[in-house]
């Protein structure tokens, strides 16, 4: 089974990967489940012929998407780091996608590394949905106000207490979360959100688009933002938007991993 | 079951319906397999309580997608066609997308009215394959030439013989097709290949978009299309480019069923 690897020393290999999240119960391994870490740490140990673990910048939920996350593990063998993208394409299933493999020394952790995230969130306002968006782009033919949206996400922007934004369940204490930018932009029908921060409980990303769309509705006031995040309470939020339209969009490290963020914006 | 219909005479329903053709058989039914066809008979047999059968504008092949199929069936009765798109989205899965339904007048008829059809076939060449696309474009990342690839499509515009463009088990005598306008264009890394004509034989489409990229490449030379369509041979044409990337775009019917055709442009 080893024969087509080349022996090397042992190594961390980093992995940019993407994946279509639709068909996943989320990236985190769930016995008896089909997972991103299962499906990547089943397919390597097959290849590889030993236990590994896959450690991942973080989950996303069930039926979210990933553009780039990051990913890595170490082991004992195995191809040079710059033919792991072609050998990985050959194993995996056409959801995942390997897009980028380089070998990391051993003080990079896909997680405990990150400097900061992207999400972006995917919402499409055409009249009739588009059969090459049904998967990845929430649908929602309504008039939105775009200037209430944008307001009311100037409130997010900064360091708060997201209890109010997260999943009543999320099992982190403290709920201190620092969000550096939301942009929301148009391209034709399809309104892009972009949320980038330095960490994100459950649900925070999908609560804050459904929030944002709540007020671009006449829901809730855009005003009324400092008084859902002082109330730290999730009912008092707007809904929860689904997940297929929001997707995990770029990772970032210190300056020294820099191959480990893929910058992919010219290809899309 | 029908408490939710209304009553009213028997009708002719045209639909016009988008599908994901990834996880589907192709259109026509076909027995144990799951077919767009098989799909929307069995839903709406369930849901009229009635056997019908939906007539498509024409075949798909495996794993081909369409953007506005045109469907049509007869029922005793059932739902005003304005409410049709309604009720079928929560019946559908959700790889089948109802966009317009319309009661037609008996003699239309979704296949032999057509007019004109046009497929769009969709080249990725970005050098990482995005996961908003794996889906719905062939990920070739490599030079083509545009120039040639344009040259060679004009010498299989006009009525000829495509015997030698069509799969060699195709079950149609003739092989003379008429085909209006093949257009190469180019938004970004996407390549994107229309092409209109009266009617299509099997593959054919995907066998045109396969040889023109073989010309793109160097591996044919742009002026040996006329041989090729004189060879009446399959083995002389290029490659058959592979089923995801090719949609079936629109279908046009003659002018008094112009709400037949769906004009989603603006849209997408």
């Amino acid at each position: 089974m080893n024969s087509c690897l080349e022996q090397s020393r042992g190594s961390r290999i980093c992995l940019v990967v993407a994946y279509d999240g639709t068909d996943f119960h989320g990236f985190a391994r769930q016995s008896g489940l089909r997972t991103v870490q299962g499906v990547l740490e089943d397919h390597l140990t097959k290849m590889l012929n030993c236990d590994l673990t896959v450690e991942g910048s973080g989950r996303t939920d069930k039926g979210v998407h990933a553009r780039a996350q990051v990913v890595h593990w170490d082991q004992p063998y195995g191809p040079p780091a710059e033919n792991y993208v072609y050998v990985l394409r050959r194993y995996l299933p056409a959801d995942v996608i390997p897009l980028r493999a380089t070998e990391v020394d051993s003080a990079f952790h896909a997680r405990f590394s990150v400097r900061r995230k992207t999400y972006r969130y995917r919402i499409d306002r055409s009249f009739l949905q588009s059969v090459f968006d049904y998967r990845f782009a929430w649908h929602l033919h309504t008039d939105l106000d775009i200037a209430k949206m944008r307001k009311a996400s100037r409130y997010l922007v900064g360091e708060h207490d997201f209890t109010s934004f997260c999943a009543a369940s999320a099992p982190q204490e403290n709920k201190v979360r620092r969000i550096s930018r939301i942009d929301i932009s148009e391209s034709g029908a399809m309104l892009v959100v972009d949320v980038e921060g330095t960490g994100f409980l459950q649900y925070m990303v999908r609560i804050i688009v459904g929030t944002l769309v709540d007020v671009a509705i006449g829901r809730l006031s855009e005003d009324t933002i400092p008084a859902i995040l002082r109330a730290k309470s999730r009912p008092s939020a707007g809904q929860t938007a689904p997940p297929h339209g929001l997707c995990l969009w770029r990772v970032e490290y210190p300056a020294h991993y820099v191959h480990c963020t893929l910058d992919l914006d010219e290809y899309m």
